[in-house]
């Protein structure tokens, strides 16, 4: 088995592992991601706790739940939250009374367009309780029986957690690479992206690096605006970055822009998009969505894409039962992780030079870069490459700048430079 | 009859009274039109004496005319200004004699393309006379016969005559709604701008305005300039327009831009048309169509641009007997104004506002701007539009900017703000 | 015959002429080249001895042949230089020995998929010998048989040669067109663009200029580096130009951009191409190609474009026997020849007006410029021309820019500027 199935295989054994837990926006079920995660790289944990005031927000109480059912009048469990996580309307808050059918009806919740699915609901800021159920079992209800409902949650004071890492770099400048670990048992949106992150800092780590890099493990919106209000020291460091959600799915690669829409994230993000080969989505930043939204919010303008597969809301399966360990492929997301580690070789790899011999073109046949025999002109990809570099290097344009006029993939160009560096024919500069 | 009809209703009626008038570039047909407009508004009228100077020309004689009509040698009247002014070349001089077939022929003018319609046609700067008639009716004098031509018109000093209306606003910079008044029986060029700038101005003068707005209903090119000259010192005012022509018929509509290109009345044009959600096309500037020509000119490069339906020139019925009240309809007419509405409604309610809370979303859901019972993510147009205006309203952008990026609708834009405001969320600017 | 059928059959004959003469980049073949063009043009002929550093090259030994064969056993030319010049690698050295089959075949060059077709091949640089034939001869050769191999050339220090025509004109700032001599019998790649250059030149000989403008006839790379290196002084002047390459193909015209993208060179070829009428395609600079490569390096970074039809690469028959003479026709190089001189006629005819009646339009009916029987708007391409000058001659708009706005030919543009000009409507800038 080479690397590249080894990585695949890994990421996808990650979430299978990650999957059954019940996670929120806070609690134990974060606790657990957390420490499965730090079991591959070393992410500090942070505890921010309830009522503490963030921005315009309060950090909610914390909440966590043992079991939950739906009894009917036989004593049998018609909806039993050990059957999945999804059951529970997320936040209900602890319940435990006998209701009639149309009570009950008032607090469950189905897909009628997609009736073997369990949709996925939640009610964080306020106080509720429910069932979320296949719209096929909510059809076989006796709507005259009575029925005992139990959900044996707890929400008190505690904490929000989350996870982060910071691997520095040479400099100081920082790309920040987040994603969200508030979803119970749905593998798309956003297993994929916690495991891809886990396992491209895990190939960080190990690298010498040019820029520091950071990687967030957090609760959507909540714990993006905690990390925000604990951390704007230190934001203006940040000159890019990606959430990183969906991105285990069969679908083509969509990058959405950041609201700079041509920052240097936005440039790397769809020079690696077009080297790849195949087909892929461009759309525009819009303040939805993930938490670019707060990244992205007027007080930090922090250029924030997002590479995807299908986003979010765009396939059937979103926020349903559906979206499960069928839905997402190891090659699908060995291929996301790959495009992100390629994001990163170019940040580490572009570079502005200068021609040294930039009068005409060099001799390149002397130096060995240039098929001796000729027709006058070049004929290989990597004679293109060469020429590109040498007439551009001008100190204006940078290597990634070169690669997206030459439309020559990045690596190419790259390798061009090294070349013309070792010949002594190109000088990097700063 | 809701109002909406009745407007249009209102507005092709008064196109119905101003039909049979004979108009020209002077003259009492001017007057009577003006006169009947001010029935319904309060425009001022201006006569500007035959002889004045006007930049480059001079105000031409004014021209009045009682009767015409040519009568073959049985007395008949083979062609009767009676019973179509577009019988008699507008400007025709005065004429009484007795001529050969082949006399007259070289002062008729037919269109053998459309043998029913009579042409258009004027010779304002050139002291001539002449007869439109249907082509069919050519062909059927007789070519051997001799014929009496009489046209009783009168040439002489005078003066020419537009109307104009000013309404202040809370601001001196204005917009400028001009129309053409010169046209005898046709239609849709341009006794529809005409109708059309009449409900408008009536439907602003209601208004509390933040800009001052002004309507001009003067004969083409010649009053055009002649407005120029008598406004030099204030013309520094108008920071856009549009000249209504062409508002009637059945066509889609079209936008021609203005010299700049990118002005503020075109942006907001386009974005009306968009929002309409109806197909429409826009038109770069050309310095020939109507007095936008003038506007535009190199000493004073105003942004008049112009929103039609079928431009001039591009349906046959153009300049033609053709263009009658049947060729317009008071549902195109009643569209063709609520866009205008819709432009003034923009202008007025554009502006820029600065997020109180910028730093990460605030949480609307508390202020009960937000559902919730939420998937994570905002599902309605209107959560959409609070997201826009938040993320965007940095001091920088104006709602126009966030309704054309965002591609919602202004007016959602708008109320978006409006309830933004309303929360404390946002602070207007100046 | 009428002139434009004269030009076109002169450059063909031309061609003709210069088609049999073997060149290289060195030697007789380029002195003949040179010495046939003087009988058209003043070209001066420049000599650079073999040696001479010229940036990161030194000029190479001079190459000349008398004879060339291969003969089979029987004593049979089945290879022979006088049947076609291309049958010799380029630069061979001279060689005279007899060799098994499978010597030979390591310096036999063919092409497979043309079978009847002898490639042309060179080797510059590193010293081979070789020669090139058609598939289908070397197919019958006997692999079992020996061959006399002759090549009886001379490499030894001379000079390189190239021509240079430089034609003064009112202003210092000049124009370049460069086209190479170093091709042996081939016509499209690039007998066509020498003979084009050869004839553009002549036309310009007799005009009054107001830029200058610089022909040069240089073998491809080497006479280019050699030329910017002898010239380094006076590039300064040079605002823009044209390699002349594959003008005579019955493809449509291809416009290679500058490497700026936007000189004045680039605007007014694609006009140019524009105002033909027919299709046209126009491909972004890249740093390889023809000779723009070395006067687009960055040390000097020229504003050279190339006019093209099928450029080089893209037509089967390149750097083949088949680009031959019955694969160029007159007239593709006539019409090549006049996009050239039109490309001259726009450079030499663009200039900025002042329009001196800037306050709405001047009365063009008085001044006769007009026609006085109107519809209130104009009718004619000249009356919209004239409309076009008037309302964009603030100073800022060239002619050309007008042009370019308006989509009307720059010849109707000029023209009317002419007459608005000799009725004081505008005066001419600097």
């Amino acid at each position: 088995m080479d690397n590249k199935k080894q990585s695949s295989q890994e990421i996808y054994r990650l979430i299978k592992k990650l999957y059954p837990i019940c996670r929120s926006i806070t609690g134990n079920g974060v606790r657990q991601t957390l420490a499965i995660i730090q079991k591959h790289i070393p992410i500090t944990v942070q505890e921010v706790p309830s009522g503490t005031a963030v921005f315009d927000w309060n950090i909610p109480k914390e909440w966590n739940i043992k079991d939950a059912y739906v009894k009917n009048a036989g004593g049998e469990k018609v909806i039993d939250f050990n059957k999945s996580n999804l059951h529970v309307l997320n936040y209900s808050v602890p319940v435990h009374k006998k209701v009639s059918f149309s009570e009950l009806k008032r607090h469950l919740y189905t897909l009628p367009n997609h009736p073997d699915w369990i949709p996925y609901l939640t009610s964080y800021y306020k106080e509720d309780w429910g069932f979320c159920l296949r719209h096929r079992d909510f059809l076989q209800l006796n709507r005259q029986g009575r029925y005992e409902v139990v959900i044996d949650s707890v929400l008190e004071p505690g904490a929000l957690t989350y996870g982060e890492l910071y691997l520095p770099g040479r400099k100081k400048d920082e790309f920040l690479f987040s994603c969200y670990v508030c979803h119970p048992s749905l593998c798309n949106d956003n297993l994929s992206g916690v495991a891809l992150l886990t396992f491209l800092a895990k190939a960080l780590i190990s690298l010498k690096r040019t820029y520091s890099y950071r990687f967030l493990f957090i609760p959507e919106t909540i714990g993006a605006i905690a990390w925000l209000s604990r951390n704007e020291a230190t934001i203006v460091n940040i000159k890019g970055g990606l959430v990183a959600t969906c991105v285990g799915d069969s679908g083509n690669s969509t990058y959405k822009k950041t609201k700079n829409g041509n920052a240097i994230i936005d440039q790397v993000a769809q020079k690696v998009l077009a080297d790849a080969g195949s087909q892929y989505t461009v759309i525009d930043f819009m303040p939805y969505g993930s938490d670019e939204r707060q990244f992205s919010s007027p007080g930090f303008n922090l250029s924030i894409g997002s590479l995807m597969r299908t986003p979010y809301g765009r396939f059937a399966q979103y926020h349903a039962s559906a979206d499960d360990l069928n839905f997402i492929g190891p090659e699908y997301l060995a291929d996301s992780w790959r495009k992100y580690l390629d994001i990163i070789f170019i940040l580490e790899n572009n570079a502005k030079y200068l021609n040294l011999s930039p009068k005409g073109e060099p001799q390149l046949g002397k130096k060995g870069l240039y098929g001796s025999l000729g027709s006058c002109r070049s004929d290989t990809a990597m004679e293109f490459a060469l020429l590109w570099v040498l007439n551009f290097s001008d100190g204006q344009h940078s290597l990634l700048d070169i690669a997206v006029r030459s439309q020559l993939p990045f690596k190419q160009i790259r390798q061009a430079a090294d070349l013309l560096l070792e010949k002594s024919l190109l000088k990097r500069l700063n």
